[in-house]
């Protein structure tokens, strides 16, 4: 009576619903993990460790990365198809939400690399990472302050990028509003945006781009 | 003396440098036409009267879209590969955004269609056009207003959804803030923003992601 | 000394005062709960524990609900007359909200009926409720992030939609502006929006609307 | 191929679509005035003065209040049904935005009243209203700068107020944006608020909240 | 090493200068308290409990009123001269900033009066107050929410009215957004707006207001 | 049927309405000009050309300041009564509003003087002022871009200012936010803000702050 | 009447007074031509035609970049001192306000170069700069759109970076706030930020920064 | 695997990295202290106590100022070359940020000298620091409420002023949004702004300003 798993999605979309912990009492995340099961994996988002306990209660062996607040059952993400994801994080207090986007997009079915701190006030670090980035089917770029880093990358790469804002910064950064005006002014093209903070959409959306061909 | 093209983005990226005519004079316009040429097409947005009489002195062949605001350079696009780009337009009114969306893929390389006048108020609209929204390697939706068709057609879809948030509406639209914010904060997974307005953004996007597989 | 109760609101609009427990110490919210009585029944709403408490102490015999955050004296709500209200929550995490709406207009005197999960990403979940939707003098509709679905469902019913924003979402929901926006703009008309999370007004608006015919 | 009308809106909802003319050419509005007939009465809203010689050369007969920028086909409106609404315009400068909510109450099916230049700076002229106030099934009260008139009126009165903000007002008026916030945040409950200058919306809305019983 | 008294103020303005307690330690206060004295009385605004302990070790006998956060010492306000302040807060949650402005008028020497619970959703409330409100030489008016209670008043007297915006609401009240833009955009003249929740200032202000005559 | 003027407003207040020419025709403002007069002058506001000419039809001896966009009938300001009333521009193009500040309270019978060009970029231009800015009763002072000029002067003088923030600026003053918010958090207590440009609204605050003694 | 030009100023800080001709009248402007001369060259700043017409009127012989909007009279340069000021334009349209930065630095006394269109999104061609940008004492760039070029900069060279962000853009770029929110944010230290389109501001802050030691 | 150093930054551009510690855990700022050393000293900014402890475990002779949470190791500052650096807080809550940008002015080799409580409230407490003000190479100052005092002090004297937004304030300060926007709008030229509470960017800018003359 709190909730209807919009069981229908994969059939419908290719993907199944996760569950969005955040505003959900752990025992309604719990009823939400002992019903799962069906086709394809459940995510649980947004954890907190009351959630991940009951999850984990229900569930003993679903994987859990603290971190990224994430739980997935069952644990063993699908085998790798489509093209390969590479999840960049600007710098290393934007890693929480590059992991959540990089874990939703393997459980999601894709190949996935992570790099760490490469941010353009040393520009030397990502572009020592050019051999990588331009071997993907897709590149997420988290970063927050001045959001710079995805314009810099689409300018390098054929791949689009989904450009990740993050709540990292202060004052002026307004809880991630710099960093996401500055992505949607992007001088390069080939940017996607997406919510601030919100790894498991730009996961989700990278899987969907670098999806195998249908055909 | 005023621009320097960046005659290497076809090598780098795979895609050619389009001119932004706005803020520029239709000379300095006319005098990058006079110089195009080389690989691929030239694309020049965003152009006014003025702009296209100049770009048109000098190219007097080129392709040349009034209500997009969009002249192209030779005026043949190149032969379509790679997926489908459907381009959805939710009202009349967000017609001229959605066709330089549309006209940007098509340069760009890819075969495109255009669905108009589907929005929300009338859902039965965009539910007649299942049959080829599913056959969308990506989809681009222009909406203004409360922005609600992409989240609605990407709950639809397995392909991701390019949403372009357009002026279209007044009062607490605040100039596409109100469909910005919403497709920023879609309720269904899968949904790349771009900036207001920006049907050349989206359309690159959407040549990207439906790009042939490099493989 | 600290508040004048507007007594005579009952006579002039026919809906008594209720107690705004925010802001109020305990002690006052008691001393409120003391002196009422009168002509028809006092809401107590936003009551945190501690309100709840010093109301139970004062009215032992009090309707509570917890999650409503609303206490209710005398716990009978009237017999129902007017027309039908529906109070839909988008999402899970919409449900208190909801609650709220639907206990206000129940005691103010309507019939109401709750429908929860039905979000525009499961299109189907809101078109199966279409039967009931379509009983309603009044619908109140609870939704955060896009905010999208006060548009759908005024596209489908012939009653007035009551647009209920939370502050459920994060990042670029800006604590529920996006979805307030969204809602002011809905492109189907007939959309009454009241403010975030409020949902107190939302029923008490609905309680008007579906009120039965003075005449 | 520009505009799919959504005829089917009558019979879903009970109201035809109206035709919002802003961002459409006076020729898109012609084609669509020729169109239109079937049940019920064509609206065009939003006007300008190119709009309205197109719509009148095809329909020579039809009503036009340019006031308003509003024109109705066929011109005589329905027998009035339902419930009383008044109109009130807290200035002078509100009375466009007034007249277009009135006239789209009355081509809507209702009975219609309308009360002009009685903002809170003079209390006594909005309460030598009461007794007209009092007689409405709905009050639509429309004003700029502070907002405060449906505040008022709000407190006064058993019917719902309908609130529209105007764009009339300067500096921290902010295009209509104090107006609107104030209205979200009336303190008398039974206000629903519509978008800034939506006479149309809040003019719908009154005549739904206005409509005879179905039962 | 911390603070530098603006000892001359009294010379220059005729009125001493306050220490502003929040952003400073415990420890620097009482060092401002043991130090103050000379002309006149030293104010100690938003003082939270241990500001105020701070203050009390230091000078016992000082005036404390927990609610408003302010302390004064000497604890003896001035003999009142000069006009009437009359300090009026809409609801019962706008109290502490009401009481915060009417002591620091008594303190700068006015005699003051103070009305609570008196906002426009029942305007017979505050009409009951009109004869001490025509009594006034200023009249500082405290509301939260639609802020529309200023302009009431300031259309009823004819002296000035000090507009107190306070943080009282929540959603689109935007932490007193709201309010401070209506009290701006205020449609009867005479209304001197002042920052959100600064009682403080408001009650120097009207103490200034109401001065006695220099001639 | 389009104004109903207050005319118990002098008999309230002590002072008349004032007519807001914006938002009205050329035509409205005539009639009302027609029919002025009884107690008091008529003062005509944010009047342009065409405004003008139409009360200067009807009332071909008022007395015109095209710069501030004033009339005012019958031409004769009332002989001053109640303390000096000094307005200060910060820089030139600050000008126009405070004149229209000047104006307003000369004509609702104060005494008043005018001082230009003396920001804070030059600070001895306002210390030079000091023997005039302490003989007011209340001083006026508007002032765009960082709107310093406020703080300044109230830490200089026992009178109360009243803060009159103007849109003389670009980028981020942003129409006139940037000074409003500055004057709002005015470091000196005893500033009063007004509207963005709203020389009327200060110059009637400033004349009610300078009113003679009642008793 | 209209203006005190601060004549001390160039004794007390080193630099003349600019004349800002928005806002001001051609006669006004006209008037201050006239009455310059004394110590150093006067700029005028943010003329338009009329205003250029009215400083030549006075004196034939100023210098004129109509681009820029810049008059200087003397039209001389003072001869160079102090550090390299290097200005650098991410775009095209970006030119105007860089080379109103660059004159105003001359003007003051610097050494200037100039370098257009080496946006971040073709990275190679601000790399080419290197060796110029190394020898600055000062840089400055204007951006418009992602404002990402100043944090790339800032991140190559040892000299401070001053930002000036440009209203280039539209949509989400909200006239600069975008560049203007990055530019506050960026990842690299030694960004000095100013106003939006401030190229006087940019260009006089270069000149000081580059000014050559006192000692 | 969570950060990489930008261990080339002290050869580009003459300042070593400095460890932003919000956002990393202890274990990590530990990890990077253990690892530091090489050239120059490593800076720990914005450090709470768990970030100190885990600092001074690893270097327990590391500097270390609470107020400012900042940290630096090895502890001796270098040997003061170029100009002086003079930072000014407007208010007492202002010190902390202050402190910041002093110290980490120090760290990068300069001279530094601390000035408190000088805010244009009273103006004399400012204009007696001239003597001071007028020997630096670059002023800082901090302020927060209404940002006055760096233009105040920009209009004093020669050296360029940055500017440093503090969060101190409330309600309209908007989190240090006012002075943001007043110090970009400073109406005396010559001011640099920075990120609210940036005391490291300031102090870092300020090092770069006053630095030696390289030739
Ligand atoms: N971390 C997340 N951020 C944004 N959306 C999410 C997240 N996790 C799940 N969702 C979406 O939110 C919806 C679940 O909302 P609810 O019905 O409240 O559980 C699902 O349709 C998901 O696609
Ligand atoms: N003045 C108006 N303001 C807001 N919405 C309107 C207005 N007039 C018509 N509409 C709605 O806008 C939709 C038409 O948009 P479009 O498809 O662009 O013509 C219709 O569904 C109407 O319900
Ligand atoms: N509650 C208050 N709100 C705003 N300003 C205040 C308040 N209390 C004192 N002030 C002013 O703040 C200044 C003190 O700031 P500080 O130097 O930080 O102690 C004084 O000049 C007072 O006039
Ligand atoms: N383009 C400009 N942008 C911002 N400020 C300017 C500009 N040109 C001149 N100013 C400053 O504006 C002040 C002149 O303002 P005003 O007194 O209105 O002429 C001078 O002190 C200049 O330092
Ligand atoms: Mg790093
Ligand atoms: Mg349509
Ligand atoms: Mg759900
Ligand atoms: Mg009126
Ligand atoms: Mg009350
Ligand atoms: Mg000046
Ligand atoms: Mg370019
Ligand atoms: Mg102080």
């Amino acid at each position: 009576d709190f909730a209807q798993l919009d069981a229908e999605r994969h059939a419908r979309r290719g993907y199944p619903e996760a569950v969005y912990c955040e505003g959900k009492t752990p025992a309604q995340v719990a009823a939400i993990a002992a019903a799962s099961g069906g086709s394809g994996v459940t995510l649980f988002t947004r954890a907190n460790e009351q959630h991940a306990e009951a999850v984990l209660r229900e569930r003993p062996d679903a994987f859990h990365d603290a971190d990224a607040g994430l739980l997935a059952w069952p644990p063993e993400p699908p085998a790798p198809s489509g093209g390969l994801v590479v999840v960049v994080a600007a710098g290393t207090s934007d890693l929480r939400v590059a992991k959540e986007a990089m874990l939703t997009a393997r459980y999601l079915g894709r190949e996935t690399e992570l790099v760490v701190d490469v941010g353009v006030a040393g520009l030397h670090r990502v572009i020592a990472q050019l051999p990588l980035l331009r071997r993907a089917r897709v590149v997420v770029v988290a970063a927050g302050m001045d959001g710079a880093l995805p314009s810099v990358v689409a300018g390098l790469v054929p791949a689009p990028v989904v450009a990740l804002p993050t709540s990292v910064g202060y004052g002026a950064a307004f809880g991630g509003l710099a960093p996401l005006l500055s992505m949607l002014n992007a001088c390069a093209p080939g940017v996607a945006v997406v919510n601030i903070d919100n790894g498991y959409g730009a996961g989700h959306l990278a899987a969907q781009i670098a999806a195998p061909d249908p055909s």
